[in-house]
Formats: C-alpha cells, sequence, structure tokens
C-alpha cells in the first residue's frame, strides 16, 4: 500500500504521536524571547566540559535524557535514535549517544537536520520498525565558528546579512502512541542550488530551497498556507525569510502572516547583536521544541508546517568557488482535540 | 503492526527487491581482484574533474546514473536518493546529487554508510512511503587522505594497522518489486567505544561494534552464522577480521569459512600495497555491487548477511586525545528461486 502523495510527500496513517521533547540552549539563547520556553539554560558555554566539541556533545545528551524524562521513558526502552550536527563527521552526535546503548542513525542534512531526523524516525515508527524512537539534533556558536569561520579570539567582523549560530538542541520522542500532538504528513526536499556563493549569505542560499520544498508541499497535498495555522521555516534569517516571501509572491501566493521564520524568532534582535538571525541544527530544534510544540500543546495553533533548512556546503567547497546548494525538510505536525 | 524483531531487529515483509546495482571504482581498485565485476574502472583519479572533491563527486553521480540505467529507469522515475560519504559536510554527496531533481536525504554512517543508507531506504520502500529510491555512497582516497591524514605530496609512512581508503562508490536501486534479489531484514546497530585511540588502527575500533551488531541481530533472530551462505563484514582489513573472530570464538561461536570482510577482499595484499587492507564508505559498498549482489544473482550465495562498519571519529575527535566509537549496520539479502 503505497503513502505516497503526489511527488515528494509522504502520509503517516497511524499519525506517530510526539511522546516528549526537550530543549536546551547557552546563555544568549536564554536571554533571548524563549527563555521560558527552554527546558534547561546553561549559563555556561562549556556545559561543564574541557572542549567546546564536549560541550556540544554534553547539551545533546542532556537534552536526549531530557526529553526521555519528561515521557517517563528509560532511555533504554527505545528502539533507536536519530542524530546528527554540523561538525566534521558529525561527532557532537556520536560522541553525545556513544553510550546509550541504542541503534543509531547518523543523518546529515545540516540546519534542516531535525526536520530530516523527524521525517524518518516518523517513518520508522509509521512503518512498524519501531515503537519508541528519538530525533535529536543541536549546534554550538563556538565549536561551529571555529570549524566554519574563524578562531573566536580573532574576532572577526560580520556582514549584515550572516547569521549568528545557536547554541543549542532539541529531542523529540516519537511513538506509536501517546500524547496530543501527531506528525500526520512529511515532504522531504530536494537540493536546490541558486548559485549563491557568500558563505555569510545562507538566508539567500537557502531560501529557493524552502520554496521548491513548500511549493511541492502545496501542491502535493492541494493545500495552500491558509490551510495551516502556523508555517516555520528553519533558519532562513531575516534576508531569507523576506526572499521566500518574494518568491510566492511572484506565484501570486501569500504565506500570510501566519509565517515565521526560527532564525527570525529566536533572538531579540533589538537587543541582541545576531545580524540576520540565528542559524545551526540547534535553531530550529530549539524553536521547535522550546516554542512550537509547548505553544501547540497548548492550543495556540492546531496544525503546523515546519519546514526546517539546511545548507550544504562546507568550508573547502566554498574555498573552492563552489555555490551553496540548499535543501529544506517540511512536516505536518497537528494536535488532536 | 510491529515489524520489530528482539530488540534491534526489523523484518521487511514486502521484502523490497534490489532493482539494479553499479560500482564505479578507481584505477588501483580496478588493478584487485573485482576488477570484472566493477561497472566502471576511472584511469583519472580526478575523474575529468579539478578537484579530488569534485571527482568524488563526479564518481557518484556516474555510479547512481549507470544503477538507474541498468534497470532502464530514469532518474526522475525514483522518489528519493539516500546518500553519504566521508568528506567534511557530506559534500561529495550532496553536490553529486544536487542537480537529481529528487528528495534527497543525507546520511552519515562513515564508513558504514551503504548499509544505512540501505537499512532506510528499505525502510521507506517497506513502510509504503517511497516505491523506487537509491543507496547510494563513495570514497575517493586522495580526498580523504588529505582530510584525514596528510598532505599526498608529504608522502607519510603508514603503520602496519592502517587501512587504504577505497577510491569507488556503490549504488543500489531499491523498489517494490522486480529482480531476484530481496532485503528481508534490517539490525541497524548501536555506537561501541572500546577504548582504541588508534586512528591507523581502525580495524580495532570497529571490530567491537561488528560484534555487538552480529550478535544481536543472531539473538534477535535465533539464527546462527551456519544460516548464512555467506556474511560480509564493512572494512574491518585483516586485523579487524581476525579480532572478531577471536570475539565470537571467546563465547564459542565460529563465524565459519563464509565470513569474509570487504577490506580485506577489495585489494590483492601480495601485488597492491594496502596494509591491513581497504577501508572508506566505497569500500563495503562497491565490493557489495561490483562482488557480492552479481555473485548472488549468478547463484553462488543464497542469503548473505551484509555488515558495514564505520569508525564516528574526526580528525578533531582524535586530536582532542578521545577514542574511536565504531558501529555497524547489518543487513540480509536473499535470492529468490
Amino acid at each position: 500500500m503505497t503513502k505516497k502523495i503526489g511527488r515528494q510527500t509522504a502520509a503517516l496513517p497511524s499519525a506517530p504521536a510526539v511522546l516528549s521533547y526537550a530543549a536546551v540552549v547557552g546563555k544568549k539563547e536564554g536571554e533571548g524571547p524563549f527563555r521560558d520556553g527552554f527546558d534547561r539554560i546553561s549559563q555556561d558555554s562549556y556545559f561543564g566540559q574541557e572542549s567546546w566539541e564536549k560541550a556540544e556533545s554534553q547539551m545533546l545528551w542532556q537534552c536526549f535524557t531530557l526529553a526521555c524524562g519528561k515521557a517517563r521513558l528509560s532511555p533504554s526502552s527505545l528502539d533507536g535514535i536519530f542524530a546528527g550536527d554540523l561538525l566534521n563527521q558529525c561527532v557532537a552526535s556520536s560522541f553525545a549517544m556513544k553510550d546509550s546503548g541504542l541503534p543509531y542513525l547518523g543523518v546529515y542534512g545540516a540546519c534542516s537536520t531535525i526536520a530530516e531526523t523527524l521525517i524518518l524516525a516518523s517513518m520508522a515508527v509509521d512503518g512498524g520498525f519501531a515503537e519508541r524512537v528519538c530525533a535529536v539534533t543541536g549546534s554550538h556558536f563556538c565549536s561551529a565558528e571555529r570549524q566554519y569561520r574563524f578562531p573566536l579570539e580573532y574576532g572577526g567582523q560580520r556582514t549584515p546579512s550572516s547569521q549568528w549560530t545557536v547554541t543549542g538542541s532539541g529531542a523529540v520522542v516519537l511513538g506509536t502512541d501517546g500524547g496530543c500532538l501527531r506528525v500526520r504528513l512529511v515532504t522531504p526536499g530536494r537540493i536546490v542550488d541558486a548559485g549563491i556563493r557568500d558563505p555569510n549569505c545562507m538566508g539567500a542560499a537557502m531560501a529557493p530551497a524552502a520554496y521548491d520544498t513548500l511549493r511541492a508541499h502545496f501542491a502535493d497535498t492541494g493545500r495552500s498556507p491558509g490551510d495551516y495555522d502556523a508555517i516555520f521555516t528553519g533558519d532562513l534569517g531575516a534576508l531569507g525569510h523576506d526572499l521566500l516571501e518574494s518568491l510566492f509572491a511572484a506565484d501570486g501566493v501569500s504565506l500570510g502572516k501566519g509565517y515565521q521564520d526560527c532564525g527570525v524568532l529566536i533572538y531579540d534582535p533589538s537587543a541582541q547583536n545576531v545580524n540576520a538571525g540565528g542559524s545551526g541544527c540547534g535553531c530550529s530544534a530549539s524553536v521547535l521544541c522550546g516554542h512550537i510544540l509547548p505553544e501547540m500543546e497548548r492550543g495556540r495553533w492546531k496544525r503546523v508546517l515546519f519546514a526546517a533548512t539546511g545548507a550544504l556546503m562546507s568550508p573547502t567547497s566554498a574555498m573552492q568557488g563552489e555555490s551553496i546548494p540548499g535543501i529544506c525538510h517540511a512536516l505536518v505536525i497537528e494536535r488532536e482535540e
């Protein structure tokens, strides 16, 4: 029996349930608008560890165990973990989860990773391959900054279009039953390369991918933006957010007032110096788990389209003059009455 | 309906079919024992490109399109691609597939990636989320060497336990029906860290993970090594191969004469200077597509347990003194009569 809908979308007839979720973030993120939504805010950027890479792993582990604990689940009762991050060879995730004792499926979707892990985790549950799985991802400003850009001590200037890598993580435990939030549809994205070459302008590189995936989602499902109480893109930032609206406007489509971007939302632009907004795997993941899912549970939105975005480049590809391919993975989460 | 079997294994009741497969390798691999099994052997390590990273992408793209072509499928008739590689941020795969026009799910499992992509692709087909998908991965000696070890020009000495990163790729197209080879069971692996810290001794770091996954597979299914006509581990190399046999021997279990390792098989140790054998995402992928699957089609083996292994470390984690976590993902492929 096929669950395919149109070209890119699949239905999840069993509607995998969000059993629990958690968000753990750093100090700066804890000073932003969602300070009351995050489960834990670390005042120590090292999270008690001796390197930023270990700090990132520690944050992911805390987030994973918190999410399990909130559902009163022992980690050993899960069937597997889908995880990934921005560090080379995804070591933040693999070192975080190496003692979990659970089957581990490593994923790389750059900043779209939380959506990709949720899609794969949802399919694992809906397909009957697992009863409970966790999707978890995160990023750390300090480990990302030195890997992708400059040593922190260098104090490099940032362009107005640049984004600030979020120190944060999000974990979602999905299962066959329980809770009021359900994953209903998934639309994995295609890679879209619009020819953008400036690694300080990720929003412009990713917006065309968000446009491609959302357009496919609307075409596959016969829905329009108005069918959703809220639409969230991953981390397009202020520039990418406006570009995406422009791309749809050229088709005569308005994304409406319900459209927002996690990269725009996570910091307070008037008080926090983040230029075009937040980015990183932890951006959309922590906004999902510290804002979107809690607000859905409270009844603010019933049907949400969540579309995390990623830039599939590396420092090497950028230095070799390559353009920046973008991707956007989307899924629909609904609150059951 | 759950398809779980025991703790880690899942059955695939619809038995996704291998519609086609292809292997594209470099010159050195083309001089090894499987020269007649590979679909294409490039005499040019640049594959006609201007950098090794682009060469790796070009090899992956050739491999993907060859696999589609062998099944007389246009790439656009597929529902998605599961892919990954060893380069930072998995750029070999994302740049290779960026113009495919297909939903793209990036995976990182180090050298176990071909097994992880096949597990996810099998679940996508068996779960009804897709009708036809491709699992593809590869590695390139030159891009890996300079990223993980030394500039090629440096001519660094290699320890006897070190392995040679395979320039090669493998792609498998899975679908709901067609062909005589079927994926029957999947056993995604747990991360196992045995405390090995020597990045020149990957076989020792990965063998405990292979032991963990194979032991789980046998326990979950009630099978023993004798139930398989052949068992292949990913790229443990000569050292890891023997270590795995020793670990099972301590339990009183013999893996039997049907047990072989892709890293041992891919080169001719008497004529090719590769120390402990081959490694890299392309090692088990090209041996699977250039040797195992063709031999299964010819009738040599009916039931094969394929267990690719990976080391989930990075140069940064190694330089920070961390141990090397291993992982092994396994699946069962059977020939239908």
